[in-house]
C-alpha cells in the first residue's frame, strides 16, 4: 500500500541526492546552544562545553525491525528517533541532537519520505532535539534507517550499567509487555487482511498496546522526574529486548545478583486481557517481549522514600550477592533463574 | 566468492547479537583521553573539554557503493572508515572516534565479518581513532555499513565550506581521477572474469589507481601539514563526488565564483595512460569521477609562500566574484561553466 502505484507521485530519480536532503531537512531548525552547525557542511559542529557527551546509534531494517504493511511511515520516523533517544535517557542524560541516515529503493516516492521525515520532525520537536546531519542513498531492496543520537550530562549524573550494588532496589518505569502484544494484534490483523482485504479491523480495544508498538515514547519525563526527586540511579538501562535480558545486563556489568518479584511486574490491563486472548503468559511477555522502551534502574535503599508511591515507578525487586544469580521469584515463591531470552523461552539452549 | 560455501565456517545464526558485537570489537582499545566509555553500555561517553566536537556520518550500501566481487572485505572495512574520517579532516579537525553499524544477511559467515572488522581495526590503528560503539543486525539481502565519525578542533581552526573569499587561491591535495579509473579497470576485469574465470588479470600496471579505489587514504597528513605550515584554510571540503561538484559547493556556500585552470589539475601518469586506454578525458574524470578523498580548500593569497612548492599541494585556481560563476579555464583558454555532474556530462539537464 505504500509503494509507488500513483504515477502522479514524485519519483526519487528526479531529485539529486543533495536536493533530496535539502528538501527533507528544510523544516528542521537548530534550537540547542550546543548545535553550532547542522546539516550542510562536511560535518556538524557541536559544543558541549563542560558537560560530557553521550552518543548512541541504532539500525532499523525493513523486514527485520519493521513491517511497512502496518507501520505508517510517519510512525516509523517517530519510532526510529525514540529507539535512540531511549538509549540517551538510559544514561540519565539530556538528548540534544540526532543524525538520520536513510537507504531506500526508488520504489518509494518522495511523498513517502516526506511522511517519514514528518515523523522524525515531530519527534525532534516533541523531545527538543536538533537534527544535525545524515546521509541519504538508494538501496537495492527495502528501507534502512540508521540514527545516531547525542546527549549531554554532568559527569556525576551519568548512570552506567555497572553501578548497581547489593541491596539496591530495582525499579522500572511505566508498564511492560504492551509493545509485544500490540505486535501480536497487528500481525494477526495482517493475516486476516490477506484472506479478506475488505475486512476492516477493529483495533479500538487494543489501542493502548498498538500505540505502544507503533508510537513508543522514550522516557525523557523519567529522567526529568529523577532530577526533580533528586535521585541519581546507581545503574540504568532501557528496556529494548525484554526485562529479563536487561536485568542480566545490569547484573553482569555490576557483578551482582537479583531477585525479581513476579507479582510486582507492572502490566497494563490491556496487556493482561490480550495475553488471555492469545493464550500467552503476561510475565513471560514482560520478560522477553521487548520494545517497551521503559527505563530499568537501581537506586540506593535510602532513596526509596523519594520515589515511594510515584505512579510512574514500580519497585520490582532488589539486587543480591552475585553468587545467588539473577532470579524470578514467582507468585508461588519458587525461584527461577532468569535467561536472556526469557525464563520460559522456546529456543533451544 | 565471499558467500558461505564452506560448511566449516561459523554461521552468524549460532551467535547471539551481543556475542557477535563482543567478538568483533574485542581487539579495539580506547586510546583518546576524550573516550571515557566505548562499547558496552547504552551509549558511549565522551569528553571534548574546551574543544568543539565535529561529527559526520555516511552509509555504504552493497550494490550501490561497493561490489564484493572485487572489493575484499578487509578493504571495505578500511574504506568505510576513510570515507568518514575524510569528512572530519575536511573540517580541519582531528578525528578521534567512530561508531560502526552493520546490517548483513546470514549468507556471510562470521569469518567474513572478522575480515571486515580487521580492516576497520587497521584503519582505527593507523589513524589513531577509537571505536566507541555501533549496532549489528541482520538484513534481508546484502550488506550495509553505517559509520559515524567524531573529531575535535579549536573553534578558530574549524574550516567550513562558507569561508572562501574573492581572490583566495583554490588548492587541492594529491592527485585526482585515480579512484574512478581504478574502478573502470576493476569493472573491466570483472567482465573478463565472467567470460573466462580462468583468466588471471594482470593489475600490476594499474596498481596505483586500483589501490586508490580499493584502499583510499583520508588526508590526515594534510591537516597536520597545514597546522605545521601555520595555514588555516578559509574554506575546505573533501573530494568525494568529483572536483566540479565540490567546487560548486564551496562557491555556493561562500557566495563566490571560481576560475579553475584545466592545465593545473593534478593527474597521476597512470590516470593519464589509463584514460588514453579507455578513451576517456582526464580532465572530465578529475571533475566528475569522485571517490578521491583528497582535500580541496581555499587560502588567503598571503599564505601562498607557505605552501609554495609543497609536493602534496597544487594551486588549481582562484575564487572570483560571484557574478562570474564557477568556470573551467581550458587549455585553449576558453571558459566552460562547471556543472555538478561535470562540464561534459552525458546526463540530460
Amino acid at each position: 500500500m505504500l509503494e509507488d502505484k500513483n504515477k502522479e507521485r514524485t519519483s526519487l530519480e528526479k531529485l539529486g541526492e543533495f536536493e533530496l536532503i535539502d528538501h527533507l531537512t528544510q523544516h528542521f531548525t537548530l534550537n540547542h546552544p550546543s548545535s553550532l552547525k547542522g546539516v550542510g557542511d562536511d560535518a556538524a559542529v557541536l559544543d558541549f562545553q563542560h558537560k560530557k557527551t553521550v552518543l548512541s546509534t541504532d539500525l532499523l531494517v525493513e523486514g527485520v525491525h519493521f513491517d511497512l504493511s502496518y507501520m505508517p511511515l510517519k510512525h516509523l520516523g517517530y519510532k526510529s528517533v525514540m529507539v535512540n533517544l531511549s538509549d540517551i535517557y538510559a544514561m540519565n542524560a539530556k538528548a540534544t541532537q540526532i543524525t538520520v541516515s536513510l537507504a531506500v529503493s526508488n520504489r518509494f516516492p518522495l511523498e513517502a519520505l516526506e511522511e517519514l521525515y514528518a515523523g522524525i520532525h515531530l519527534a525532534c520537536k516533541t523531545y527538543n532535539v536538533d537534527m544535525i546531519g545524515g546521509d541519504t542513498t538508494s538501496s537495492k531492496t527495502g528501507m534502512l534507517i540508521s540514527v545516531t543520537a547525542l546527549g549531554e550530562a554532568e559527569e556525576d549524573k551519568i548512570t552506567y550499567r555497572s553501578g548497581a550494588k547489593e541491596n539496591d532496589l530495582l525499579v522500572v518505569s511505566g508498564d511492560l509487555g504492551g509493545a509485544y502484544m500490540g505486535l501480536q494484534v497487528l500481525e494477526r490483523e495482517k493475516e486476516v487482511f490477506k484472506v479478506n482485504p475488505n475486512n476492516q479491523p477493529d483495533l479500538e480495544p487494543y489501542s493502548y498496546i498498538v500505540e505502544r508498538q507503533l508510537k513508543p515514547e522514550a522516557r525523557k519525563d523519567i529522567v526529568e522526574l529523577l532530577e526533580k526527586l533528586e535521585v541519581t540511579p546507581t545503574s540504568m538501562i532501557d528496556i529494548s529486548d525484554g526485562l529479563s535480558s536487561e536485568i542480566l545486563h545490569l547484573c553482569k556489568n555490576s557483578e551482582v545478583g537479583c531477585a525479581l518479584y513476579e507479582n510486582k511486574i507492572p502490566l497494563d490491563p490491556t496487556v493482561i486481557s490480550t495475553c488471555e486472548e492469545f493464550k500467552m503468559d503476561g510475565t513471560m511477555i514482560a520478560l522477553s517481549g521487548g520494545e517497551d522502551y521503559e527505563l530499568l534502574f537501581t537506586i540506593d535503599q535510602a532513596d526509596f522514600p523519594k520515589i515511594k508511591g510515584n505512579p510512574n515507578l514500580t519497585v520490582i525487586g532488589h539486587m543480591t550477592d552475585k553468587s545467588g544469580g539473577a532470579n524470578l521469584v514467582t507468585r508461588a515463591e519458587t525461584l527461577i533463574p532468569l535467561k536472556a531470552q526469557g525464563w520460559n523461552s522456546f529456543q533451544s539452549e
